[in-house]
Parts: C-alpha cells; structure tokens; sequence
C-alpha cells in the first residue's frame, strides 16, 4: 500500500476573491483579539496611541496555539454556513483560549450569556481586560466560554471528548483540533483508535485537526518533526485518511484550507449515506486533517532578535516588558495595528455587517450549539422500577449472591428503555465485573474485522452499545464527552485502576464544580456515575499489583457539591444507589461494590431505607436496644461489613452480656459534618449513632485514615479504631487478606475486648481464642489454598 | 512509500533439524511447567496417573500469554548463546508469569535463589506448587521473579521501561514484549515514540516484540484485526521497521523466529557499529517484532465445544472444573502429556542435559542477568557538596529567590560527576521549573530533525542526559526502568497532573515495598525522587485546572518503608533535602517545592539543622522562649510558611504580650507517629513541639485533612486547626488565592484570635482590621490584576 498525503479532491481554489478577503478579515479581527486579551486592559480599539496604562500589569495567556485555532473556527463557519451543518468545536489546546473565545464574541453568543461584554467599544474593552484576569475568566477554554465541553488546561483528552460527543447524534460533526504538544500524551495516542468504535449509521462523526505548530512550551514536538512519509503512515495506520494543508501565507493557506474541508467534509457525509442507505456498517477509513502551521501564526516575526513566529518563543506571552520597554509598547501597538482593526470594527466598535455575515445564525454557530451545552438536550432516563430486580433476602446473612450481577440487569433494561442516550463503559470487563445481563439488549460495539467465531460468546456487534477497550482513559474521555452532550452513562473499572483516571477525574469535578455553581447558563447534565468493582478484598488471583481502594481518598479532595461515594454492602442497596445515581445531575458518583459472591443482608425495602439515611443502625444485629451500648461496632464496605457482622456474632456468642450496636455506612459522606458536605451528619446524627463516648470499633473498606480525615470534628473520634486496608497483601484467600490488614472478624473481636473498659479480664480467654483462630486459619489457606468452607457460614448474630 | 511489513534478509530456515528439535522440546518444558503452574499441587512429573488430590483446590493464573513469552525466551536465549548478547526480558503481559517463570526455572536460576525449588522432584512440586499459591507467589511477574524488573499486573508500561533501562547501556539489549491488550492504553500507544529519544552510540537497544494473540480478558484486541498493511503503517509511522512473525505451526514457526532474530540482531548491530564507528548519532529506523500467535497456544483446541486454543477463553484458566469433572481432570492429564515430560526432565527431576545445553551461562542468563537486579550494578552518586549552591541569606525574609534556581545549580554540578549514570526527567518544563543550569552540562536529547533554529536556545542535542517529553507516563517509566537497572534519576512535574502517574507510583511503590522487605536477593536501587513544582498556590495564569496539591494524599496511603514525603520552606533547605533523596536508596521521596520567587529564611547551616530535625521551632520567629506558649503558628511548604510567618509577624506588631511559638515542617512524616512511620515523631517530641493543650494553627501547603489524617493519633489533635486548599481558585494573584482558601496572613490571625482563650475581646479591632485587609486585597487584585506591591514586605517577625 501507498500511504501518503492524500490530495483534495475538489474545486482547487474554492474561494473567490471577494470570500477570501472577507474570510481573512474575520481572522485577522479574531487575531486582534486574542492579542488584545493578553495585553490590553483599555483602549479596547487603539482609538488613541497605546499607552503603557492600556497594558495590563501581568500578561497571562497563551498566544501560541490561538491564531490556528481561530483559523479552523473561520474555515468550519464556511461550511456550516453553506450546508448547514450540525458542529461543535473542540479546543484540544485549551490553553489557546484567546483563539476560541475571540470567535464566540465575534458571532455575538458571548454578549448573549454575559449582556455586560456588549458588543461595543465598552463591552469590547470588559471582553478583553477580563481574560486571565484575577477575579475573572481563566487562561484557559474554561466552562465559562460558550460552546466549549472541554477545558484543555491539562492535555490529552480532546479526542476522547470529541467520541464520546458524536456518539448517538447521527447529524453531528465534531471538529477536533489536537495539538502536537497534546498529541506526545498517551491518552491523545491511544484515542485515535476511537474510530474504531464509530458506527457511520447511528453515530456522528469526529473530524480530527491535528495542528502541528512544531512546539511546546520549550521543545519542538515529536509529530512536528517525523518525515511527513512517516507521518501519514502513522495516520493511515491509524485508520484515517490525512489529508495535509501546510504553510504560512495566510492567503494560499485559506484556498488549500477551503479546498481541503469541502473535501473531507464531502467524504463523510459520502461515508454516512452510503451506510445509511446501504443499513450495513463497516468500518470505514475517516478522513482527518494535519494543519501545519507556523505557532503564533501572524505574530512578531523576531523579538531582540530571536525568532517568535513559528518558534516555542511564540507560547505565551511573546514579550512582557511593555510596561518598562518603549520599544516593545511600540511593538505592540504595531503588531496590534497589523490586523487593521479599523476595517473591521465600527465606531461603536461593533464588528460591521459584512464580516457578521460570514458566522452561522442561532444554534447553528459553534458557540451556541446546544451540544455544547449538553444540559438543555438531556432527558432523563426512562427507569424501570429497580425493585424488580432485587435479590430475595428470606433470612439476613444467609443467601450468597454476586451483587453486581442484579445491577447487571437493572442496567440491561435502562439500557433497553434508553436505546439512543445512555451507554455503558468498561475495560474489557462487562463479564468479568457481571454485568453481562446488558449484552442481552445490546452487545459490545466492534467496527473492525468480525470472525466467525465471535458469535461463540463473543457478544459483538456493529450496533453495540458498550464500550470497552482495553484504555480506562479513552473510556471516561468517551464517557465524558457523551455526558457533556447531554446523555447519560455508566463507567465500571477494578478499582485498583480507578487510579489511571485520577487526574481526569479531578479534571471533570473542577469542571463540573465551576459550571455548576459559577456559569448559570450551564443547563446541569448527567453525572458520571463510576463503578469500582473487582475490588481489593477480592484479588484472590491477581494479588498485591491489584489491591488498591485510594480513588475514593481522592474524591473526597473534591468539591463537596459535586462527589458523592456509596458503598452498598450488598446487592439490594447497590441496586438503589445506581437507581439515585442515574437520576442525579452534575455529580461524580463513585460506588465501590464487588462483583464476587457475597452475603445478602438487606431486603429491597430494607435497602430503600437505609440508602434513604445513607447510614443507619441495624437493629437485628445489635442488642442496645434501649440501652447505651457497650461498644459501636461500624462497617462500611461489602467484605467489611462482613467480617464486622460475624465479630458481632463471635461477641453475641461469647459475651452475650455486652451490648453492641451495629452501624452501616452506605454513604461515605455521612462520616463528615454537614458543614462540610451536603450528605454529611449534624453532630446530632452522629452522636446519635456513634455515641459521645462509647468505643466505636469501624471497619472500612478503604484506607483506615480516610475515616478520620472525614470524622474528625466529630466528638467522639478520639474512641475511633478504624481497620482497614493497608497494603498488606499478596495472592491471598480473602480472609487471608482482611487477617493481614488486621479487618478480619477475630481481630475486630480483639480491638472490642482490647477497648470496652473492663473486658480485658473478663475475655482473656476469647483473645487467646481469636489468636488461635488467625493462626488456624492462616495455616489452612497456606496448605489448602482457600479458605475453610465454613467461613461464610456464621455471619449474621443470632 | 510503500510501508509493509519487512522480510528478513538471513537464512531462511537458519535451525537445523536437530535445533529445531531440541529447542521445541525446551519449549514444550515451559509450557508443560506453565500448565503444571496454574494446575498442580503434586504429581509434578505425572509419574503417576493424575488425581483429584494432585489438583490444586483454587485454579489461579493466565494460561493465554504464557506459551508465547516463553516461545520468546526461548528464541532470545539462542541469539545471546550464540552471539554473547547482553539481555534481559520484558514481559509486557506480566500476568503470562507461568510462561515467564518457566524459564527462569528451567536455567536453574531459579534455584540458585530459592534452594527449596530445587530443580528435583520435590524442588518441582514446591515450584510448580508454589505459584499463585495463597502465602507464596502471585499470579503474576512479581518482584519475586528473578530476571525481572517490571511486573505487568497493571498495563501498559512495559516499552517505557524497557528503554529506560536501555538508556547509557551500551551493549545491552532489551527485549520487550508488548502485548495486544497492554497495547491499547495510552501509556503503551504513546511510548512507542521512545525511540526518538535513544542515542545508538551511547544507548542500548530495545527490541520490541508485539505479540498478537488476538484477545483480552473477553475481546478481540484492536491491534490483532486491523488489516495488515494499516498495521505496518502504523509502525512504520512509529518510526520503526516492523517484521510479522505470524502462525501456529510450531515448527515453521521456529524456523521464521529464528530467521527474523537473526535478521533484526544484525540490523541493531548494524545500526549501533556505524554510528559508533561515525561517530555520527541519527536516528534510525529501529527493527521491531509483531509476532502473531494464538492466544494459550498448544493448549486444547477446544473445550465443551467451544474454541479454546486462540480464543479469548484461553486467557485465565481453561477449564477450572477439573476436580468435579472426571472429563476434565482427563482433558488436564493429556494436555500436560502432550509435552511429553517424560523425554524432558530425568528420573530425578531434572531438565536433561541436551535441554540444560539451550540456555546460557551465568549472568548471560535473562533471569541472573544483573541489569534486572540493578542493585548489583548501582554506584553511588558522585555528589558535589550542595553547601556550595546556598543562597546568602544576611537576614531571614528579605531576600526573594527562586527556590528551586539553586537546585537547579547543584543537579547541574550532580550531572557533570556522574554523566553515564544520572538522568533528569520532565514534561517539556525544566526551563519552566528553573532547573535550567543543568542545560550548561547537559542539553534535552533530541534525536529527531534538528533546525539551525533550535541552535538560538533550543538547548537540543544528540548527547543530552536531559530526557523532555509531554508524557508524564512515559517519563516515569523511563526512570522506573533506568533506576531498576541500577542508575540514578530526577523527576520533576508540574504538581497538578503528577496525578497522571497516581496508579504507576503506586505500582513502583508495591513493587519496592515488595522487593526491600521480601526478596533478600534484591539489592538495594537508587530512590525515585520527583520534585512537584509550579504548586497549587502559584498557578496564576494557568488558574483552577492547574490547583491540586492532592499527590501526596496518594503517596500516604503506601508502604512507609517506601514513601517519603518533604516540603522545604526555601532555596536551602530544598538543597539539603535533595542531597539527601539523592543519597538515599529503595524508596519513593516526594519534595513540594514551587518555582517562583519566594523569601528566603534559612541559611544553608540552619537549613541542615533544620531538616535533619524534619521538623522545628523556629526561634526568631517565636516569642514563647522561657514560656508556655499561648499557641503554635506552624507551617508546612514553601507559601504557607510565608503566610504564616506573616501572620505572626501582624500578632507580633499587634499583640505583643501573645506568646506565639513557630513551627516549621519539613518532613511531612514528622506529623505521623513514629510507630506508624519510620520518619514519624515519638509522643514526646510531637508534645514539645505542639503542646498538648494549646490551639495550634497550621498552614499547609496541601489539603488541609491529611494533616488530621496523619496527628489524630497525637494527644493534641483536637486543638489543631489545620488550613490549606481547599479547591476555591480560578485565574489568581497569589495573595488571593490564599485569601479564597482561608490560607492566608490575615485569616491566619483571624484564628488565633479565635482560639486563644480570652482573646476574642482583647483582640476584636485587629480582627475587624483583618477583615477589612482581606477585603481591601482582594479588591486590589481585582482592580489591578496584582497583589499590592507591600506583599511580600512583612514577613518575619522583628
């Protein structure tokens, strides 16, 4: 095979002389603008000569990357306009602000959402002085400009939000600009195989414009500098057809750019037809573009004498002693005069009709397009009643079941009833995690090449609707861009690994977290609703590489108003968490639930009501009643609260005398004050539950720490013990492992007698029994390789 | 250009009948000893007919990669034997560890280093027994597996860790299989390009074998079904030559594999000899492996009348029924009979001498090779004395400094002693970081084009030991494989996305813990030090996407014989403490240090004084000599020190009578009990330092719960109120910012007044006049776009 460039296939200069004049005006009024909003505080239209008081005090932003992406803003405008096309526009160097909000004041939303950035001179003067400005509008695409789903201040997940955004919207073109910088992360790499999972007959499509400006903050870039050979290799191998428009004369530039979008836009619309009409779906080559262009395109050629233009000097501020050098005030000042701005801005400093022309109208312009502010398009999800699926529970403690697995087919009928806005994301473990049930209604989407014998269980089609590979990256970059866009989701990953996505996640709540509470136009979308499953207490065979509950220590980093952490001991109350989860709004929410065999200990209306208080006391398993307990012994957590119940059972047994209260936590939250968190306990509440000064023996599913971090203005921590995790492991059997990091029932036993005043004499003996049922138990795992079978079997008190 | 696979040039059928025969008898051994792995608990030669009890109770383990990773070792040891190769072997799917251990045992390494799994009858049933064995080994390459330093139970870091430990190892080879799943995350796809980044006169080679087997846990990989032509492409784009070893006929397929070692061995010698001869470093277009198998090759074919052999359900255990099925227990016996052990192992036990013969000798074998237990090969740093690079500092807190300037100095001098053995490691920001000085040494290695512009301070070279790309994935991984090997490194990030290697820290920090507590036959490796720079509080103009000080919430939550953490207040006391984490060995050291301007307040005698303390009183701040104190103003990081000196400077100037003693924290641990860390503080001196009845005000750098989550345990915790972020940013002045997260000067003082007995009324105007400087400050930023001048003018207390 020949893989090179591919050459455009239409009309060779497709604007007339009169267009492309027109066209390079609006560009360079986009340009003077992204110059003014990194220096300029006043005199918004160079009415009067700059003076040194114009100039902001500290010049922040980012020039480099803003002149090209204003130019491809320009170019798709063209073709929206002319076919009215359905497009959004995805920033991947966010960084470039200037070059993206330019555009969405030039088409007039940005004075539509903030009436005070008017379209005149005024407004003009506040749109530019407020750009990475304290108190203002960050350097970045942050959730504050109009059209935007993606922030790019941390790099890397452009493509995967520009997937996850065409999915199910069949009309829409998600215009993808990736920088070369971006392009070096592993997320970016990996995300071009994303064409692999694009039906052409149900999805929209991603055009992806990688901008090769050759450099990052202080180095040239990998792709910037591979032989263009190789570089289309790259591409083709990809999958794609690359297509290359390369250069730096803004003129012949705007032609081959014109040129090459009639084309690429031509083909996917011929991909889509042909697949629409024929109903069959392949995999077809999608068409992309490589945008070589010089970084900060139509700046100062040289500055003291080092080349700016097309150089990693040209980043951010090309030069910032304008204040203290005349020369560069003069340097300035002509540089902002280069783009005529009195051709293109009124006296009122409106800009004149003819350039006003040239955008799109209403939702049509990128800016406006309701994609982009997924919240006004999202419906909420048709939810069959979840107590249909619920586990039977005859006798608490005594039913064995895999909890995930009615999750499972609750899924399976949201899945059923939602069939074109919500999804399902996972690694390569819908089965494994056992949520196969969903593959019943829809399978796993596979574009590439089927076998015959992938319809042996391979549950594979082109009309999936889950999504898995082998990326947890690409995964929520998906699932992200698909919440954003207005739809719903459900991401599962081993928990261990929840960590590859911990900055991603911390990126989405900052999102989530200003969009909320700081940008009222922002219509609330769907939250990310995140399983951790597979989790550490159940690494029987994958061992100590795999054990590893952090995640949740991260979220509680977070914003409190938009985390929320569940952990449902057991299969029904699971069930109820996903229901709350999917329908709540502009929340992270992360349940930890394991997918092995576990007791069941809730009936469904049991579990409606403990979910209901997030955290509760369970009568059956304590004796208090109307009494002060003795003792709190909490759990939180499936295998935790397992072992914290049967510790109760061995006390019931063995010092029936003692009173013991048993405690749930099913809302992680609960454990801080509400002054902290929405979902938090009034000190009433959690003295109420955990008592003033009682012992309070907890066991935790994650990090012990964690519980402290959260409950520490609680008057009662200091009679805190938490056990927990901590990172003591192997391949082990699962009582093993809570023997291990001392979270195992005969331990718990231990720290009761060990901390309820005067029980040490009393139980000297169960002490010495316990430590003989560790060393026992321990023993027969090392000989036998399980557990013994009775391990399971006294749970529950009687 | 016409990209296709590549055809070897060697001899076509290069083994003779009698290699042939003899390699694929040491072949079947490893794959006999694979399935005798994840099956056996006796019988270990099948000496008699197999039985239930011979099977082990959990069936645990990943058969599918096994059979290729060894059919790999295999090949490798042929070419080193013939050609005295230095190598050693990366097993991108680490969870094959059966087809990996195998070998390890069978070249009697094995043995030499656990001599109860000798290599006998009872030496083999321990080996074979042992694996994934409750109490024994895990499931995958662990530290525990000689010849190893990467363990694949987390994905995708495989190639970055094999061109780490490539780097300044001339003669060495690393073969690095890659497989088709790990091929799919981010971190794999993008490091690939590390290839870019290898100079062939003074590196080593990685040779990159991909092997194909067609399927992850439950799916068809992306890789394995994209059309061959696309797939050379897109390695050729990768900017390698690709040769396709692809069938299942053992035998021919022998005869290709070793056509196509011999093949891409000469090709790197080739590469390396004219470039060592030219003394001319370019980069070349390096050979690579795809090597396509069926997934649990030479297993059964088909199980229950699905497919087995080259099929997903090939990946764990085949079939795990065996004890419950007479059928099965069958279908197990002939399967391990198909490899005829018998013809393999002597009456004893022992692999036969013709077999023995296959392997190399001594540390030619990849398992004793001692690259893979870099420990051996380590070499202290040649370290200049850091007192040479202190800042002067006449008077504490006047002198403004960037902090990690000085640092940069001494890496500088670091690199010049030790220019075969140290590399520093970043993000395309050692400028941005001030780390600059090390350029005057040693430049960034760029191996690709080079322009007559990068000359004008591109700081780019060939020889560069400086090592810049925009992935922190592959940048980690690098150092990880170049430290494992048994060099030293530097890492520095900006602190936000260092949450992008969250899950491979703590894949490194399993893997230390691991080794330094529980493999005594692993020496000693140089620490992975990572500087976190450009911190949360001086990120104005990158605003709240940049704010996230939450890594070091991670790193507490690992192994305390591994993990350190420090937080130096200045210039000097981040040279004392890198001095130190250079000196130091298996551990992870974290040090928080920004690179802006800041005040300097130690000199470099008191800076040794005071980090060998890790934490301590400063006294010139403090005014409690001879006293109680009436509270402890104590800090940790480099602006939160500012602002609480600041605060006690205003307590000072207001308050004279108040008894403020300051504390300053270096060692983060030092606010741990020493009985949970090593670093940790005993009660008393915790209690001398914090009192055990007075308010404690803590400024710190981080989230302000991990303070709580590490001193509850101290009697004083509930006096300690701690600030510190608290995700309220956006585009800020410094000042600002702390002043939105209560972290600042004027709060600080808000709190004492606040909790000092007595003092709400005495102190009532200084709090209104707090109030008021909180709202005056802000109100400059906002108009000015900086903090007031005066900022940074009182600090210290006179």
């Amino acid at each position: 095979m020949n893989y090179t460039a591919q050459k455009p296939t239409t009309a060779s200069n497709p604007l007339s002389t009169e267009e492309l004049r027109a066209m390079n005006a609006w560009w360079r009024a986009c340009n003077y603008l992204s110059v003014g909003m990194i220096y300029l505080r006043d005199n918004p239209l160079l009415k009067e000569p700059l003076k040194i008081d114009h100039v902001k005090h500290r010049l922040l932003g980012h020039w480099g990357a803003s002149p090209a992406l204003s130019f491809v803003w320009l170019h798709l405008n063209r073709v929206i306009k002319r076919d009215d096309l359905d497009m959004i526009f995805m920033a991947g160097p966010g960084h470039g602000a200037p070059g993206v909000i330019g555009p969405t004041y030039l088409e007039g939303t940005y004075s539509e959402v903030y009436p005070d950035k008017s379209e005149d001179a005024e407004g003009l003067r506040k749109f530019l002085k407020q750009f990475s400005f304290p108190g203002k509008i960050g350097s970045h695409v942050t959730p504050e400009t109009p059209g935007s789903i993606h922030e790019g201040g941390e790099l890397g997940y452009s493509l995967s939000h520009a997937y996850g955004a065409c999915l199910d919207n069949p009309d829409l073109i998600v215009a993808c600009v990736v920088g070369d910088g971006e392009a070096e992360t592993g997320p970016l790499a990996t995300a071009w195989h994303s064409n692999k999972f694009i039906n052409p007959i149900r999805d929209g499509a991603v055009l992806p414009i990688l901008n090769l400006n050759g450099y990052k903050i202080a180095n040239p870039t990998i792709l910037a500098r591979i032989s263009p050979d190789r570089l289309a290799a790259l591409f083709h191998g990809y999958g794609y057809t690359p297509y290359f428009v390369e250069g730096d004369d803004p003129d012949s530039m705007h032609q081959i750019m014109a040129q090459t979008l009639d084309t690429v836009i031509a083909e996917i619309r011929a991909i889509q037809k042909s697949a629409r009409e024929s109903g069959k779906a392949e995999l077809p080559s999608w068409p992309m573009i490589v945008l070589r262009t010089p970084k900060g395109w139509t700046g100062p050629k040289e500055i003291n004498g080092h080349k700016a233009e097309g150089s990693w000097r040209s980043h951010q501020v090309p030069f910032s002693d304008v204040r203290t050098n005349p020369a560069h005030l003069k340097l300035l000042e002509d540089w902002l005069k280069s783009y005529k701005s009195e051709e293109l801005f009124d006296a009122n400093g409106r800009l004149i009709p003819e350039l006003r022309a040239l955008a799109p109208q209403g939702h049509r312009r990128m800016s406006a397009n309701l994609h982009a502010n997924g919240g006004l398009l999202r419906k909420d999800l048709k939810l069959p009643d979840f107590r249909n699926y619920a586990v039977e529970v005859k006798e608490a403690g005594k039913v064995l079941y895999e909890n995930t697995k009615p999750l499972g087919e609750f899924l399976r009928d949201v899945m059923r009833n939602n069939m074109t806005n919500f999804r399902v994301f996972g690694p390569d473990e819908t089965a494994s995690n056992r949520l196969q049930s969903i593959y019943e209604v829809s399978k796993k989407v596979w574009m590439e090449e089927l076998l015959p014998e992938d319809a042996d269980g391979g549950e594979l089609s082109r009309d999936g609707r889950v999504m898995e590979m082998l990326s947890e990256h690409t995964l929520i970059g998906w699932l992200e861009g698909y919440l954003l866009s207005g739809r719903h989701g459900f991401f599962h990953t081993y928990e261990a690994f929840a960590h590859v996505i911990d900055s991603m996640f911390n990126q989405h709540a900052k999102w989530l977290d200003i969009s909320k509470n700081h940008v009222p136009w922002r219509a609330p979308v769907a939250s990310q609703n995140i399983l951790l499953s597979s989790t550490v207490w159940r690494q029987d065979h994958n061992g100590f590489s795999h054990q590893d509950p952090g995640f949740i220590d991260l979220v509680t980093n977070k914003s409190p108003s938009v985390t929320r952490i569940y952990l449902p001991p057991d299969a029904n109350t699971l069930l109820v968490i996903a229901d709350q989860c999917l329908r709540s709004t502009d929340c992270i929410n992360v349940i930890v639930a394991d997918k092995q065999k576990h007791l069941q200990f809730t009936t469904i209306e049991e579990a409606i009501v403990h979910c209901a208080k997030g955290v509760g006391i369970w009568g059956r398993a304590s004796n208090d009643e109307g009494v002060e307990p003795d003792v709190v012994m909490a759990s939180c957590g499936d295998v935790a609260t397992q072992e914290a119940l049967a510790a109760t059972a061995l006390l019931r047994e063995h010092l029936p005398d003692l009173k013991v209260r048993f405690v749930n936590v099913v809302d992680l939250y609960k454990m801080q004050p509400i002054t902290e968190h929405p979902c938090g306990s009034t000190d009433r509440e959690f003295d109420s539950l955990f008592t003033t000064n009682k012992p309070v023996i907890f066991n935790f599913h994650g990090y012990p720490w964690l519980i402290h971090k959260l409950a520490y203005r609680f008057k009662n921590h200091e009679n805190l013990h938490v056990r927990g995790y901590k990172e003591r492991g192997n391949i082990n059997t699962p009582l093993e492992l809570a023997i291990l990091n001392q979270a195992d029932r005969f331990t718990l036993v231990i720290d009761v007698i060990d901390r309820v005043p005067g029980l040490a004499a009393k139980a000297a003996h169960l002490k010495e029994q316990m430590k003989n049922q560790i060393i026992l138990n321990l023993a027969y795992a090392h000989e036998h390789g399980t557990d013994k079978d009775e391990f399971t079997n006294w749970v529950w008190p009687h």
